[in-house]
């Protein structure tokens, strides 16, 4: 085969590196190459299942997403998804169509991005499809997840529980405001610029985090921060019949995110409540229950609970600063808004 | 609400909309609405699970098809699937991304389509996601079934099986035909344009057929046909290891599908063998089993079984006249060909 021949995009040379590439696993009677994929669920669980979409120039941008980066993504904003339900990831399907002029390595990077998550949480690719596209890299990853135990909903938040938040967030919107730019702002530690690039282009779902919480008791609702704290926050909220305040000094921004804010001249906060994209797990637990959960959490898998509000009657999401004035919040993402761009 | 605020289309619109019309089903604990479905699938089964994209000019073209033929076609197409696999199809994820400008009416027409087809088979609809597009209507749906028996798989074929296939072939594409040109034949009668054309936009997934088949006894392999009888039947020989001769003479072609290949100075032998999207079923089965499944199928289902051909041991799909000679066949849908499209 001449090296040119090797380099062709067909649908067959495709699916023949991807099925070397996803070698079944647990769980798998029939992978890919049928025309459904075959799977054995453990007894006595119940089913996760999420879709996600990401479209180029609305999702990112190929100027600085690579087609690992994007199958690495496509994935994290799934595992995500079955984190915030407290579920373990099993099996993902992986539906791709690129542009005219893409190369069989570019498409094979895409899907070892997507091995290279769905490896780390031993989820097996089990099928999917593939197109052409008459615009841009267009991704649809499914997941399929169990949870043994009830699920953690969004909906079951009640009067009075601590609202909590794993990791930092803004760090992904800070990342996006250091791609969106042609250059790196200068005198930036070279650390700062990995650290919220890579959160925005890599990010790691928390997939351990959100089993642990789901397990330890005294949770009582869960989701994953997509489309920003204040619009995710706005959901738990609408989705629970209640409303929740946050304190604005009790947010994690991480000191890279901080960093950066100076040197762009952003504002922190804004991405800490605008800004989409950080995949934490924001949660609400039961208020005697937040300490332990806090301290087991970090002790079991090295991830930072943190306190930033509760869980109030009023049906809205209110942002407060320390002196408990209310600070408007920046809204989130709206999908349907073609001006803004998640991503 | 004023009728332009009911007629604007936002994530949130669209996704009360929908769950409005989505009311849950049997297996679901949580629909849509929060970050996973969560589902329970009955004991002893085996999970199906597969995924199609369907994208504007490359799978359909707007100005024939509606919102509604979106819809019923990207459920009917995974439908199809688990039909050839003999599963029961329980509930369906849909991510659907539209470009700016698009009514929520439409939007909501998409998903009317999509729920007709599926709740005509009990599927329940528990999952999504929605997106602006940035070129053209973009649709993703993930579909998952079960199997209480094995399920009937592609390449599984033995040699000296009969070769068979459920319907007519070439309506698809006689309909593609048809809807590409920009007025209809003049004498053709309404009731073939209209049956060729709804082949092509609402496609009717032989679900009935596949349980009955799987469960007969005496099927050893199946496939739908998407891309058409040549490519299909190329992968069921290929994953078995095997060849396959196809008689043409023996091709069941509608009535319309020959009249309109007059009208339009077309083969119907290339539609009925390299056009895609017919969704019939095509299977091999045991030499003496075949008369058995003929008859029981019309009996249980109303759907014809023709015997087309046999499985030979040369790795080659070969479609031959009355007379033995053989005859190329007409390749089908390539994906990643811009320059052909499918649908």
């Amino acid at each position: 085969m001449s090296p040119r021949a090797a380099g062709r995009l067909t649908e067959s040379s495709l699916i023949r590196a991807v099925r070397q590439r996803a070698a079944g696993g647990p769980g798998v009677r029939v992978g890919i190459g049928d025309d459904c994929a075959v799977l054995e669920p453990a007894s006595g669980t119940l089913l996760l299942a999420t879709t996600d979409l990401l479209l180029e120039d609305v999702h990112f941008r190929r100027r600085y997403a690579e087609p690992a980066d994007i199958g690495w993504k496509s994935v994290a904003v799934n595992l995500s998804d079955i984190a915030s339900m407290g579920g373990r990831p099993r099996w993902a399907l992986v539906a791709l169509a690129c542009p005219t002029g893409t190369s069989l390595e570019e498409a094979e990077a895409f899907y070892a991005g997507a091995l290279a998550l769905a490896g780390e949480h031993g989820v097996a690719l089990v099928g999917g499809d593939t197109s052409v596209s008459p615009a841009g890299w267009l991704v649809n990853v499914t997941v399929l997840g169990e949870v043994t135990l009830a699920p953690v909903l969004r909906s079951t938040a009640r009067l009075g529980d601590v609202v909590a938040v794993t990791g930092t967030v803004g760090r992904a919107a800070a990342g996006l405001a250091v791609l969106d730019r042609a250059k790196a702002p200068p005198g930036v530690p070279a650390e700062w610029l990995a650290d919220v690039t890579g959160a925005h282009l890599r990010p790691r779902p928390r997939v351990a985090e959100g089993q642990w919480l789901a397990s330890a008791g005294g949770v009582t609702a869960m989701i994953d921060l997509s489309d920003g704290l204040a619009t995710d926050l706005g959901h738990l909220a609408e989705e629970s019949g209640v409303g929740a305040r946050v304190e604005i000094e009790r947010l994690p921004i991480a000191e890279s995110t901080r960093g950066l804010a100076r040197a762009l001249g952003d504002d922190p906060l804004a991405w800490a409540t605008g800004g989409g994209e950080d995949y934490e797990l924001l949660l609400t637990s039961e208020p005697n229950a937040f300490s332990r959960l806090g301290e087991g959490l970090e002790r079991a898998t090295g991830a930072r609970l943190s306190r930033i509000g509760e869980i109030v009657a009023d049906g809205a999401v209110h942002f407060v600063d320390a002196r408990g004035r209310e600070r408007p919040a920046t809204p989130g993402f709206e999908h349907f808004a073609a001006e803004r761009r998640r991503g």
